[in-house]
């Protein structure tokens, strides 16, 4: 256990940026927060760089540790801060959770993802010279992230991709869904950090896709985020949006 | 803590299957393996699915509770067993391990994968029927894995995916090498379970990328190999070959 100084770099308090400051806030660790701005890719630029080379998005520094990977740094925070535990003690009810946590990281949010940023992210670029967006991507050296980038820039997703990703959403939805009538929480009996995970993504998805999740087709789930909704930590994140 | 009864279904001693076949021997955990063999896809059958729905392997069976998720299922090995830990007790260590993990499942041994079936699993699928080869794709309910065996069957993966794919092992090696340099053991000065992630995909590498993985191009990853290929653990792996 441990205090000191803690900073936190996220953009908006959302998907992998929320989920650090959603965690602190349930632990009542006090902490510094800096905003990045992903949508001028400062994530990208020389400044963050130096903080954090591989340029993902968030950071938590804690006594002068650089700590990256929002899913291990979910676990560090629970372990390396006095507060409420945010995993169950049990073996069992533990692994559950790194396999709700490990399908959503690897399967329900990249979907989300490529959904909202192709209705969202993509109309941006529709006007931003051609030279600009070479420029932006050859700034990012991970060939992976520089392909999303450029599919997203030049609105260049193949149909067949984005229609995996909203079967994947409405299968998700539905999982969640009946998850949700087994236990009160997603790893069972305990909040724990596998809703904080599924909150930070899913915050918004009676908006995002209302005729999946809403009271009639996703009764749990909608309860589920109504009792999230009423956490002070999930209230205290919109503090964070610029 | 627990002892009880352990069942492990794993395929050849490799990659994910040999993950909690590793992990068990260095925790000294008596358990009855069941071989599952993904050469003709016995995964997929109806009696492997009736274990583990999702037909994925390996599965771990500990008094009566079914485990997937071979990552997952590391962490609980060495929370739910006895014997020497297979975790740094620090938060950051643990945090390293965790960063190392990831990478290596999520970039590395995905890479491996599709350069090694390329070369050894695609020939084999030549003289297959095309009727087969339906059936078999027709068991398969996850569309990405299903899309990875059609690939595969049809000897149809994309060139630049193969070429990211080797640009991806190479630079694995490096850093693999790099970090050797720094400390003992992939998360640091103590043995962990990134070693052990790591070593059930990489063992073969030495064979498998020779011009990459020699003792003058990858000095430490050599060292360190030879020095995981003394651990009884590793020895005993053998005995789970077919």
């Amino acid at each position: 256990m441990s205090g000191g100084t803690v900073d936190v770099h996220t953009w908006e308090p959302n998907a992998n940026s929320g989920k650090p400051l959603f965690a602190l806030h349930e632990k009542r660790v006090a902490f510094t927060h800096h905003y990045v701005d992903m949508g001028v890719r400062a994530h990208h630029e020389p400044a963050y760089l130096a903080l954090n080379p591989a340029g993902t998005i968030p950071t938590l520094v804690h006594d002068g540790l650089m700590l990256t990977e929002s899913t291990p740094m979910l676990e560090y925070i629970d372990a390396a801060f006095p507060g409420p535990p945010l995993r169950p003690a049990d073996p069992a009810a533990r692994h559950r959770m790194r396999c709700v946590i490990r399908w959503l990281d690897n399967s329900v949010c990249p979907a989300l993802a490529m959904v909202a940023s192709n209705r969202l992210a993509a109309p941006r670029f529709r006007d931003t010279p051609e030279a600009d967006k070479q420029a932006a991507l050859a700034k990012i050296s991970d060939p992976e992230r520089r392909r999303t980038w450029r599919l997203l820039m030049y609105d260049a997703t193949p149909a067949d991709e984005l229609a995996e990703s909203h079967r994947r959403v409405s299968e998700g939805i539905d999982r969640l869904d009946r998850a949700l009538g087994e236990a009160p929480w997603l790893a069972g009996d305990t909040f724990s950090l596998a809703d904080i995970t599924a909150i930070a993504t899913l915050h918004s998805l009676p908006l995002a896709q209302p005729e999946l999740c809403n009271a009639q087709a996703a009764p749990r789930l909608t309860q589920w985020l109504a009792r999230m909704g009423e956490r002070p930590a999930v209230q205290a994140l919109a503090g964070y949006a610029p």
